[in-house]
């Protein structure tokens, strides 16, 4: 982060004071029952100048919808904004991943902008969430020492499918799609909301995600790194090893959820959770401030890079 | 607008069926009493390059404002997207503009989003408003033949303005701070609203604006040209003429309001607006649907543009 960006998120952060906007520094703005969110991604950036645009416009959604996930709620209805460069062709199959979304988890498109830009300009897209919360909405700032951490999803298919698209922009399979088309956690978020102490999606890397999450609430962490979910494709691409765990730790793109929930509460057991729900208890909140590591061969030392920081204010 | 632009278009409306987004017509969505608007800006289509960043970051706010004004909705909250490049110095003075904004009209800021994208890109400014309407929220389709129209604020300032800073980036005056800080007509749009049977802001040019609205609510319209609100400022620049009302009836970024009421209601005494409030009945709604114009002389031919189309979904 530049000098620049890093002195502007500071000003942006001292000029939104309202309680509704945590600080700048939640998944989502909430008033009263209303979950906000906005996020916007751009070419080069959030996604690869030759993904199919159809899997760009999914991924709009869908990593908005993860931050809806996030707080429990429940999707209500999005406002896009688009930039538009060009012939309109791939706008349009942009939209038609937009629209498959959108039906995929019920949600309205009800309103947004659009612009046009020179041809060759950089794209960027836009899309604010509104989501109605239940009784409780989680913040990342209400984990406490003690708590569990339960991570909802599977970590590190999405930074290898973007690996491996690195070196072959024709590359498909699983983790291809894990990294183009993200599922949101929408009906686990609803139900951990309920128990949750504190919660958030895992977008940049869990382990810079939790950093985040233990700064907000105050704690440290302890994380077993064996007991991070990995999918099949990823073992069979990357292996098990503790070198590949780490990997998985810090990726990045998983939209997976963690959640701390009191010491005693198994959410697979008390909460109704979709069938084919993946959840694994991954560690513990503890006092302090730092996240430590272990696997069944002992401590593991903290990588020097948590995450993938994409600037979010 | 582009082939391409008008397909996308034309595939959005498509994909926005839920009634709350009135088909992507209206200055805003409308679920329950929450209204919802994103209008984003760019650099060299909605503002100069050299415009002071501080006036781009209030209109941001006030574009926003004002499509909230014309669903009589009070402002509750605004998420902000931002892309950065460069040292920071412009969005710094940016951000003080949005702030000042924010301030003076009671808006919380409460999220958003920040893309650092390579130097040289055209900036791309978004907003999302979020407002709570009153009894009525008008749409634009609710007018009917014998309307009275009601205009709130001056036309032709802003345009002028722009106009004058093409030909001398340094100029200052009422009519440059007209283009450059739009006034949101908040007070006098709750007002209103609860009378209104149609309202919308005039952003894009008087004619093209309430041909969108006509186009609503399946009439024509007859607007008396000479009754149309000009500022001193304006006339002392551009005299009035018959020509220069048809530019102010033209020009684009007055960010008023305009409001078809029932024949016999006079809003300057039914309603308690603001003191200061201009406001003139301009004309009314006709069976039809096409606009006329006339004035002291007779009827005033059509011009052929009727406004500034920046492209809006």
């Amino acid at each position: 982060m530049s000098i620049g960006e890093f002195a502007f998120l500071e000003r942006l952060r001292a000029l939104a004071t309202h309680p509704a906007a945590r600080g700048l520094e939640d998944d989502a703005a909430v008033i009263g029952d209303m979950v906000l969110t906005h996020d916007s991604i751009a070419e080069g950036i959030h996604y690869l100048s030759d993904d199919p645009p159809a899997s760009v416009g999914w991924k709009l959604v869908a990593v908005n919808l993860s931050d809806l996930a996030a707080k429990g709620a429940e999707p209500i209805a999005a406002l896009m904004s688009v930039t538009i460069g060009g012939d309109g062709e791939w706008e349009e199959r942009f939209l038609s991943g937009v629209a498959a979304a959108c039906e995929a988890y019920h949600l309205p498109l009800v309103g947004g902008d659009t612009i046009a830009l020179p041809a060759g300009s950089p794209r960027v897209l836009g899309l604010t969430a509104i989501g109605r919360g239940g009784t409780n909405i989680p913040s990342r700032g209400g984990g406490r020492p003690g708590n569990r951490l339960w991570l909802v999803g599977v970590l590190g298919d999405a930074a290898t499918g973007l690996a491996t698209l690195r070196h072959d922009p024709k590359a498909e399979g699983p983790l291809v799609e894990a990294y183009r088309r993200p599922v949101p956690q929408l009906a686990a978020g609803r139900a951990l909301a309920t128990a949750a102490t504190a919660m958030m999606d895992v977008s940049d890397g869990l382990l810079l995600d939790l950093q985040r999450m233990c700064n907000a609430s105050r704690c440290g962490a302890r994380v077993d790194l064996s007991a991070l979910p990995l999918s099949r494709g990823f073992i069979a691409e990357r292996g098990n090893s503790r070198t590949s765990r780490l990997s998985a730790a810090t990726g990045g793109d998983d939209y997976a959820l963690l959640a701390a929930l009191p010491e005693d509460f198994d959410p697979a057991v008390s909460l109704s959770l979709p069938s084919r729900t993946i959840i694994a208890p991954i560690g513990s909140l503890v006092p302090g401030s730092s996240i430590s590591l272990f696997d069944e061969k002992g401590e593991v030392p903290i990588p020097e890079r948590l995450g993938y920081e994409h600037h979010r204010a």
